[in-house]
């Protein structure tokens, strides 16, 4: 592991070139950031480059994959310029593939979080485990997500009741080991809304907005939200290059 | 517990810089004012607000937190010039968490708020709540709350009864008491209702949207109702800096 | 009790300002009206003044209230200068408060209206009770709402056909009495539809709808249907004073 | 009964000024026409008019209500002009009012029209009956209508293959007995589509929408079908007087 | 039967005058191709003239009605100006009136396709197949339409699989026999879809829409899609009159 | 089978004429492709050219069709003029008709791509697939997709859930395999969506739109998405004539 060093300010940079002066410095330290965006807007880019400024500073960086494998995060990183292996070799880096099959992703997800001292992590995306089912036992007093699966009521698998379960589950561990997180959604083209689950954007620090015109062949990005920033709430012309995203 | 103040013309200053002239003077004393806005909007500010103001008041001020643990919210009004920490010490404010997972949630605010003897309470926020399950029992001609597990219906989790059983048992406690209350909302983009429920705005006493504009990078606040108070209905451009948000 | 006064030509005065003109001199007797609105447009100041000058005239007055408690009723009603306690002394007006939670509130409002002998009725909202679960009996050839809790199918909760049921229970029950009423309905904002439940526009004798422009800061009243009335359809410039609703 | 009277050239006068000439002399004999229209646009008016046209013809008509009691349509007819009482008692009208409630009135409907000999029949409206439940019984090869409550299968109570069975049963009766019939529609304001169940406008030989436009304080009629008639599709004004709806 | 006539080009005449010249001599041979349209567009109208010049040209002819009675269907055809009487006696034309009620539809259009030697066919209307309800048996590595009423899996009535289900095996048994097809299907008023059930207009190898203009008064005709030929997107205007639908 | 072909840089050639040089050469080796668009605008068009570049280029090729049947896409295929017989004697590309009527189609799709060498894979489309049920095993720690009938939860038919399992096992197989794929997505008219599943787009590689303005008669493509490469993000105009889909 490496050394963890202190950001000054509180603040954590982006690592995306241009948005730190727009933050007051980067990322409030311990904030819970949303990327949203339609297909193919750049959102996984922007981990990319959140990652690679964290092992910059020698910062211990953990990045959940539930959609792409690990060997395909790897090669689609090389494409753009972003080497993670050596990374992984020094254990700076960690990269996990969840299987969302199982049952217990949560649990996964808690323990590599709580064993770990990460600085950084990246969560790309959070949609599918918002949409997994809960099992549920009713306990006295209490209605509790089950550690088995010996059960007395579920909770259907859309309903907002269960995703908001996941969702306070998943930023209470956050939270508590003060990761500075960057969490992915997707936004079906043509929905105004700021997450596939429709929760998430309440219940985070911070939200980004990546968008394209393909009519004028133009990406913009949007500062939606971020606590403890004042910031503006301008679309700013973006670009996708070797590197990744740089605002123009 | 402190001196419990008596405001003039039965009036509840809002601790808004500029929305008190808007309103006569305030909130109507024991009026319940939902808080709505997208993310982002400054609901959360308004409601430190509106405690902060309570505290220079000297009056007893209840903050229910259904989606930030304490101590972020304490962080949080921190990094915004909103120091509790005293208050809390010396007992006129009082923040409590709600753990949705429990069944008794209502049982828990409503002991709150009846032994305690609260001037102000804001509940942020009041979507969770709306959406838990109710476990009824069918007891010959009434079905109502069940206080145990026991239970033979059971209203779906996501029906507008559900909602309005829910709603009617807060405000009553809340009216009872003569608590002058915010409550906020969830509004998802691109929604124009006036709260995630689609019942609240119909049964509260006021209405406080919270909006914005990104193309124009402007922040906007609109009283859309209030009762026992004649006021204008066009939206007020607003600004959020230290100290919270300021009309214009 | 007090004396059952004639009104001229079959008509009874709205009590609004300016819109018995509009009405060839009032409601015809025995009509039925839908007060539509989305919240804050004055949907309940219109009953207080439909009751008010119900009482002027020494009419039976029925206000039967499924939100607001009677006690809250009438405190609203004093801040906007209507004084109902004399009237309920004296039994020229009767509030009921309605306990949604009762299987069997069809039956109390039935029971009311057939014992009293009332010249105005007002319902608000009408909302609720077309949202109760029905429990049906199979009777052979009839399917009938139960008078208790044994029954073999169930409506399910938001259907249609169950709407109709209410509605048409609580109509049959108002004409035969002969009632002249207002029923009030709440439209979620944004909704271009006349009623929550989308079937009592069809049903109701009359609808007055209530709206509000509020970049212009306006508000307007629109008589949308009216039977056995020749009628503008044009919508009415309005505002909201002391005494309530008046044309502008 | 009447005299049943030959009309010339197979078709049935409207009874709407004006209307006639726009359909080559009036309804094709035999068609079924759908009147639809949102709340307070005419429909029931059409109706009347319709009815008393058939009986200044000497011919046999029935009114079948789903929404107002036999009294309350005679009454509102009255208002209007039209005087149902004399053909009532000379039977040359029957109006009939249908209870909801009851399991079997579709057998109720068929039963009346077979043993009559009705030239006009209006059916005021026909929404209600295709929202009713069906109890089907599963019979080896068919899956049909139950005549008794022992049933094995139930379709679903909003599945359009539920309102498709109830539209072709009815349809098929009136075709039958060959009467040429009005079936009126609600439909739901800001809705385009032509009748409530979005099944009806395919299936009937004619389709008149009735509109009104608020803001200029106009009403439109609209011949959107009619097989066997070459017709405009322009909107017509028209206006609703004594005697019911003419066209401008 | 008729003489079978081989077509030039492998090519089949429309019978709607103007469209062949569209369509490089006439829909493909064996093409199946959905007429899409609002009510009172002209779609089985379309599909008479289709049949009458099948009719002309020696071809044996197949109409399957799934909403018009046998005799209704002669009636109209008639009134148009198309008499299909004689076709019928000498059985070059056979008309098919469905009865949904009935398990197995599916079964009597395959024997009846598989029996018959049909040059044209034409299915109106497709939307009632598509709803109908499937019986499925679980049949270790298949899961089949049932042949009786003993089932152990159901799809639900309105899954687009169970529409998929039925689709496929209609359209491969037209493919197989060779029939060059008709199909036609509602299009709700206001929706932009193609079909009823969304799915047709992606199987099909060609698809024509019906619309209107009721302000301009003009009907339209549109080639949306034809395998096998290169076609104009552009909306022809058309009229209907005796003999059909004829472009302009 | 024919010889593999090393292609430069790593890019697989299109088969469209101009689009190679929009992609930098062609399609990344081994990227999943989405071909989205409305009924009839080229998507099994583009499949047939990019096989025809494959089988010139001696690459092994493999179509997977699950709405037509071989023969049909052959003879189709023939009309724009492409010739695959000698390619399927050869053994150089092999069709595969699924019949979405099996449990176990995933299976047979996994075993071909395994057993095979396939350089270009087709799956026109893809939709069919996504919607099928999901039989699962509560396995303990694991809810898998069942290998026999035996199950004891089912996932129902549309969930998002039951489609992110599809899609991640298929795109898993082709990943592993390292075929260059397109799938093809049905999207109904007037959806701005991408796919049909509201999830493919966020999992695949690349996304290519094709889409038809019928008033101006013109035929677009975009290029929405493609990891690993530079591209804009314009509609091009194209023409599909013999030889398919060609930039204007």
């Amino acid at each position: 592991m490496g050394v963890k060093l202190n950001v000054e300010k509180g603040r954590i940079s982006t690592g995306i070139n241009g948005l730190d002066e727009l933050l007051n410095g980067g990322f409030p330290k311990g904030n819970i950031t949303l990327i949203s965006g339609t297909p193919g807007t750049g959102k996984t880019i922007i981990c990319f480059q959140y990652i690679e400024e964290g092992i910059k500073n020698g910062e211990n960086c953990l990045y959940i994959s539930s959609d792409q494998l690990i060997n395909d995060l790897i090669n689609d990183a090389n494409k753009l310029g972003f080497s993670f292996k050596s990374a992984i070799d020094s254990e700076q880096l960690k990269i996990i593939f969840l299987d969302l099959g199982r049952q217990n992703i949560h649990k996964e997800i808690e323990e590599e979080i709580k064993n770990g001292t990460y600085d950084r992590v990246v969560l790309d995306s959070l949609s599918p485990l918002t949409e997994a089912p809960i099992w549920m036992v009713n306990n006295g007093n209490e209605v509790i997500p089950s550690t088995n699966s010996m059960t007395t009521t579920t909770l259907p698998i859309e309903s907002i009741q269960a995703t908001r379960v996941h969702l306070r589950h998943i930023l209470a561990i956050l939270k508590e080991e003060k990761c500075t997180t960057l969490l992915t959604t997707e936004i079906p083209e043509g929905s105004r809304e700021l997450s596939r689950d429709s929760v998430s954007e309440f219940l985070v620090d911070g939200i980004i907005i990546l968008g394209l015109d393909t009519t004028m062949d133009r990406r913009k990005l949007t500062i939606r939200k971020m606590r403890g920033t004042k910031h503006t709430l301008k679309p700013m012309d973006i670009m996708i290059t070797q590197g990744g995203i740089k605002l123009l």
